[in-house]
């Protein structure tokens, strides 16, 4: 009898552990890294100037998204965005809304509603379109100024980025990062302030416009300020969401500037190597790793792993509109096997933090 | 004492179906589905093209693979192909030899060598660099006929492809249809006449050098040879291993043409629905799709989903670099998640069907 029990016990054991990891089924956090622009492309150029490796490659759940928005079989990175963020296609420009304009709670309100920490990262301008469609809910993606005051109307407990002007060297003459301290929020003005935090809420506007490119001098912010915000955020209980984009891949293949995109990319695998670390060792998080789009239509003509070395090319100044590959890792990671619309990335996560029960 | 048998039995069964699929851990056949020249964009072309919709759709184990070769950082599909049938990076133009000019049995040789029933299938010549590099050895891909005659080498039950002349009419003057008639090959002369074959060896070899275009009418025989591969090498009890080629979405990247690959795209696409039905229907069928490399660098700058609608544009006349996915379903379909080099597609499928085990 009792070597019967003991059998049952051990059969149960060694099949739950052989067809399931031993993580839960469901994440209490998610980190979306979105690397804007960031098409096969650009993760090949990073990988062969990073001589032959990327973190991505610890990922094994891979899938793609079909990124045409509302209006456009090329989308923009707000329509990319806000896919992402509400879960609907809209047009080329907007922030938040829908294709009728109408605004719709995102995915980081949902989360800050039901008691998780909320954290916005990025080496763009935070009013940029890609961090903006997580926070904001504006027709158009240059209203810079009220894309910035919707940053009051919501909780997220960080901030880092670029264009520090939208809060305050406004139109209207307000001074967004006074109102933003009465709010009990930290507002540090350096790597090292940002660094020294222990806890709480802060924002950290680290240009008054576009950040320096990586290869002149922006240092490792987007690393730091991801640590910072996986340190800090994880503190509650409840657990958090953050979005971390690489927002310069995508400034590169405007510029057609392959060195800039593959530099830009290698400086965002050192965050998804963050990440990745954080999951692996939290074994509750979620990390999602995708772009909104691919820019530049960019080509590998030649290139050296061992040197570290790429020959690139582009055929546009703008976005292109074919499939962006999807990375998850962790907890729910297999969810986003396959092809599916942006839209459907939105849903996954929201599926994930459990964030349609009341 | 019943009881606990029974629970042991139920959760011995409960946890086994959980984690896995009903479908065994090793397949009894691959089906290995080469798309030339078929990178992310050329996929989304042919997505496009067939308003919106792809048998790829329904796969959920994606990959990528590093292709470049041993001498250039951009592969040609000689040595592509040559690193998934024999495993070992090697020199542009090389077929089914290493960096040395060292033979090594191909994936093809060692299943016939186990006693599976194998077969190659093309839309290009099949002396090609891509069925080449599965059944030949020699050190360079422009030795036709010296490739033709490494058929008679070896048992290939199923032959099917265009290049008719490297075997009728040589420099040697010999008839090669006629040294495969003595082997026992039913020779065939026309679609017809392959699709009422109801066994044994056959080859058809259905134009005498390049085949025709899909919108020039070369018809579904692709299609067509395909699923008499499936319904002939599926007799055979201890399994099967037939490489298929969509060889023409490569002629099309080279043409800088977008109509031509997206059509030869959506051509290939029937095949691949055909595979996955039959796997889906037998399995114990691995069926593995992808790209030797990207042929053109190949964008989308627009198109229309609803009207099955693209515009494209190309940066070179070859080849380039950047990683392609590879599609895996099926048992055993799990390995071809992640990032890893193109030889690493042979060990999987070598490991799939145990060809290392005597």
């Amino acid at each position: 009898m009792k070597k019967l029990l003991s059998f049952s016990l051990l059969l149960f054991v060694a099949f739950n552990n052989f067809g399931q990891s031993s993580q839960k089924k469901f994440p209490k956090n998610i980190i979306f890294l979105i690397g804007d622009g960031m098409g096969v492309s650009q993760i090949y150029a990073g990988l062969t100037l990073n001589k032959g490796e990327l973190a991505l490659e610890r990922i094994r759940h891979i899938g793609f998204h079909k990124n045409q928005s509302s209006d456009n079989y090329v989308t923009d990175s707000a329509a990319g965005a806000t896919a992402f963020s509400i879960g609907q296609k809209t047009y080329n420009g907007a922030i938040g809304v829908d294709a009728t304009q109408m605004a719709h709670p995102t995915l980081l309100e949902m989360a800050e509603k039901k008691g998780l920490a909320t954290g916005l990262v990025s080496t763009a301008d935070i009013t940029d379109a890609t961090p903006a469609a997580f926070i904001a809910h504006q027709i158009k993606r240059n209203m810079h100024d009220e894309i910035a005051k919707d940053f009051l109307k919501t909780d997220v407990d960080i901030v880092v980025g670029g264009g520090r002007k939208s809060f305050d060297q406004r139109k209207d003459g307000q001074n967004l990062l006074d109102s933003l301290r009465a709010k009990k929020y930290q507002v540090v003005e350096s790597d090292a302030e940002m660094n020294s935090i222990k806890q709480g809420k802060f924002v950290y506007l680290y240009a008054p416009g576009d950040p320096k490119k990586i290869i002149e001098g922006r240092g490792d912010v987007l690393l730091d300020a991801s640590k910072k915000s996986f340190e800090i955020l994880s503190k509650n209980k409840k657990g958090f969401f953050v979005m971390i984009e690489g927002g310069q891949i995508d400034w590169g293949g405007h510029a057609n500037d392959a060195n800039y995109a593959a530099t830009e990319m290698v400086d965002f695998n050192k965050t998804i190597e963050a990440a990745l670390n954080f999951a692996e060792k939290d074994k509750e998080t979620l990390v999602v790793i995708t772009a909104d789009h691919e820019t530049g239509g960019m080509a590998l003509l030649g290139g050296d792993m061992a040197k570290g070395e790429i020959k690139a090319s582009f055929i546009t100044k703008g976005h292109t509109g074919q499939m962006v590959p999807v990375f998850a890792f962790g907890p729910g990671s297999e969810a986003f096997q396959g092809i599916y619309p942006n839209t459907a990335i939105f849903d996954k996560m929201k599926a994930a933090l459990r964030l349609s029960q009341k």
